[in-house]
């Protein structure tokens, strides 16, 4: 355990309304309507980015407003929801940075049709710090959670990983790779919605493929067997850093299980499949993965 | 102008959804029934707090998190909405202290009888950052805003100004003297339920109270006089301070304009009434106030 788990772990002590899904989730999903159905259900993130950690001192402020709002918003496709609105917290900065900023918000507000509702600035020394919070309409009942999978579900991705890692490490070395993916990555709003009525469970890879299909699969109390040969990868990654690709993060594609038989109605990728709990959430190619599994916390 | 205030108009430029209330109003109120009508309306905001500026570096973090809550919810107060949801953004600190974090959150929590539903935590060096998203239920159709006193309206304040003051002096300077009402606001939440469907205007008292008026008036177009014998504060105010008073912040109580002839419903002083619009948002005592009018941002 770290200090992010044993705060988080405390947190959810706090939280035990059913729409806090037990801070395991990706948002929260709560009923407005009194019902208890979650019918047009209200969907919410709140998700932070810190200068230094989440991005590069010194990076184009207007990518990093880009990315703190297609990150929230690729929670809300984890869970099919349509983007209704964002309220943002930000830590003032020097003013062409603050310029920068305004201009990739305003990018994103526009590319993702989102509304800007509100928020607050505030001054502040030392690193810089930023939420947003978002909030969409869930689109289908009840939005697909991360709970669902069952033995002998496939398990599915929506496109390739490594391309944020690659774009990384241009920016970082300065080499005129293409660092887009790294700084402008695309939520994949519309193939959440189609995929929330049929996928049994779902998330977005936000931290690493390996250990968010090993999230995925202890939450559904399942194993999730994953053939390395079957992943896609970005096109720029070389076989020597497939290992790597698998677990870097920042690629925000949607992770998914389907029941066996079902065909994904967007175009995606079959990497493995569903078994019954073996003791451990996650197999490569049969055998439990070697090192970290991905980008943790704390 | 200031850099805040710089940046906040050219967000305001990127926030055109009437939900967004023109960023000039203590919450974004989100019609999500599609008929255009606000019964029911989603009532939400988002404000931070940092270490060094918005609480005493050493400060018990109990008492941090009580805030936290506590100031969000007030902005909900002011819209008359019943409270429903935080969200959470977290910047980890020593362990000690986040269980105090924790301590607070749970008192928090339970005095206000609203759930925490989801957030996210991040690690960061620096002065520490932390955000929360409120989210509420209109009470009354539609919510009242800063933007609805008429000449000839009584203005009213919920209670006495000037205990934080106190309250952050005691803590400051390590006296004896009680330091609650910085510590431990109270959001006028029944207040401003019963309130919201009387109010023609309404805000909390966050910045100061002089400032908070000149911000109504603004967002009203009328002045607002206002008697100084006519303002309560808190009883450990002395004479000589009570011009401090007016310009401190963080008592959040409720101020509001009521028709003339109109009683409220709760206990609350009256302060003032609202003019033909004179040139200037505010007269103190017939007169335009001297020096600063409370806290400015940025």
């Amino acid at each position: 355990m770290n200090k992010e788990a044993d705060f988080i772990a405390a947190l959810r002590a706090l939280a035990p309304h059913p729409a806090a899904r037990g801070l395991a989730d990706d948002c929260a999903v709560l009923d407005l309507t009194g019902t208890g159905a979650t019918s047009g259900a209200l969907v919410l993130t709140h998700d932070m980015m810190v200068e230094g950690v989440h991005w590069l001192p010194g990076q184009d402020m207007a990518d990093v407003a880009w990315k703190l709002v297609a990150t929230n918003l690729s929670d809300l496709a984890a869970k099919g929801a349509a983007p209704v609105g964002v309220l943002l917290g930000f830590t003032l900065g020097d003013a062409d940075d603050d310029r920068r900023f305004i201009a990739g918000l305003a990018d994103a507000l526009a590319a993702f049709d989102v509304a800007l509702l509100g928020g607050d600035t505030v001054a502040a020394t030392g690193p810089r710090s930023l939420g947003l919070t978002a909030l969409g309409r869930a689109t289908h009942t009840p939005p697909p959670s991360r709970a669902g999978a069952q033995p002998g579900d496939g398990l599915w991705l929506t496109g390739p990983v490594g391309g944020a890692m690659l774009g990384y490490e241009a920016l970082r070395d300065g080499t005129a790779a293409d660092s887009t993916a790294f700084r402008r990555p695309v939520p994949r709003l519309a193939e959440g919605i189609a995929l929330a009525p049929l996928a049994s469970a779902m998330m977005d890879v936000s931290d690493g493929l390996l250990i968010d299909a090993a999230r995925l699969a202890q939450a559904s109390g399942v194993t999730l067997s994953i053939e390395s040969g079957a992943i896609p990868f970005h096109h720029g990654v070389h076989l020597s850093r497939r290992d790597d690709a698998m677990r870097w993060g920042d690629d925000y594609e949607l992770l998914f299980t389907l029941p066996a038989g079902v065909s994904p109605p967007v175009p995606a990728f079959r990497i493995g499949h569903a078994i019954v709990h073996s003791g451990r959430p996650l197999l490569l190619d049969g055998a439990v993965p070697h090192g970290r599994l991905g980008y943790m916390h704390g």
